[in-house]
């Protein structure tokens, strides 16, 4: 059966997360009832991140197996077509060999988070940003993140639920940007690692805030990552503000 | 009375737009109503722009007359309070002297117009751009739009039921950027001038896009203006990706 890989963009909020449930609508569920409007018997397809419900994706990977050797460009009009009205956008489809895969192949995972600070209530970005009245410094956010690069046992900043083998992770890149926003500022969290434990950027963002409010000093993160306890981790901040970024292969199958 | 000018930003989605009318939502309608949550008897606002139904807004400017001497900062708190949860936020508030009137003192208004080009679907961005699925060339809508610049005759690109005085008004700026898109180009419009004919931004921009598309040479958008024949102008495009960005005033009430 020929495979191709989907780069996918959604909004997360109507969705339960990335992966199929019963009863509930999900991203996976929404790309999956596409495909059988194409084929049947089409196998459960695999993404690169599975992401949470209401987090976002910029260009999640997956990769399904098809009977028919389709034109790339006439899967992707496909799928399209029948994914709406649903806030699911099949950006670019190829094909690739029988050994991709959209998870096991997968080098690296670059998330983004956007965190507003301004008093008045965002309008446009609504559902877009995790929104905070209050001021946030930038500096010391920026001098906490990094206590966090590294290899570490990140079982601080881990979900209970979190069904990794091991809390040990290596985290390539956590660098925040400042940015201008009409009557406050945008903080920008690039996080890049080969793989995350479940809520890890989430408990990364919610711990810095604090930090940034200036309510945590940026030694407190150190400690509460050596302390390898989730009673130490601060809140974790909420899903809208979260988008799987990028997605890093050998080689890039979509250049 | 003291009299307050309110820098006001605006999803235009939900409204009928900016100017109240019986029975529909609009933005005016909205903030009027919040005001008379904090005093009776409030005064009718004026605003710089009228927008029309689903245009947005990330800096309107209007003023209202109050009774009491409201600190600037309580007042945008309660009225963003009231507000809630109408995607409505006041931004900024101000006192200013009795002869400032948000309308009449402008010297200038700002437009924002964000244009996709992108065959999948815009998820994220949906209702806050327009989008057309074929590809756009820049060269083509920067040479047309040079003809618009300047001190004119714009019957062609003023709706039928403009109210103005006059169809002759002196555009200061037309400037379009392309900037990157995931999986496509966005265009922005920058249109400035001191004031507009009902629906001219989108009458320009639904001409230029039309440039852009290789469907009509620049020197058609000469010739279109030229006729001062509203059979001439473009498809007039839609609102949502339409935004009033600044109103300059003698001197800056929000600096």
């Amino acid at each position: 059966m020929p495979r191709f890989a989907l780069k996918i963009e959604y909004d997360g909020a109507p969705f339960s997360g990335w992966q199929r449930q019963t009863g509930v609508p999900s991203v996976q569920g929404a790309v999956e009832a596409a495909l059988a409007r194409l084929e049947s018997d089409v196998p459960s397809i695999a993404a690169a991140g599975r992401t949470d419900a209401g987090v976002h994706a910029l260009a999640q990977v997956a990769h399904c197996d098809l009977k028919r050797d389709w034109d790339p460009f006439r899967l992707r009009e496909a799928l399209n077509f029948h994914l709406r009205p649903a806030p699911v956008a099949i950006v670019q489809v190829v094909r690739v060999a029988q050994d991709f895969h959209a998870r096991f192949s997968a080098l690296e995972r670059q998330y983004l988070f956007r965190l507003v600070s301004r008093r008045a209530p965002v309008t446009h970005m609504r559902g877009l940003v995790w929104q905070v009245p209050h001021t946030l410094e930038l500096a010391p956010m920026q001098k906490a993140a990094r206590h966090l690069l590294g290899r570490h046992d990140f079982t601080t900043f881990r979900a209970s639920i979190c069904q990794a083998a091991s809390p040990v992770k290596t985290l390539d890149e956590l660098c925040i940007e400042k940015i201008p926003f009409p009557g406050g500022s945008e903080f920008r969290f690039h996080v890049r690692a080969r793989s995350f434990l479940h809520n890890q950027v989430r408990s990364f963002v919610g711990t810095l805030e604090r930090v940034g409010a200036g309510a945590w000093p940026p030694q407190a993160v150190k400690a509460a990552l050596e302390a390898r306890d989730r009673a130490a981790c601060g809140p974790v901040c909420p899903p809208q503000g979260l988008y799987l970024a990028r997605v890093e292969y050998p080689q890039d199958p979509f250049a």
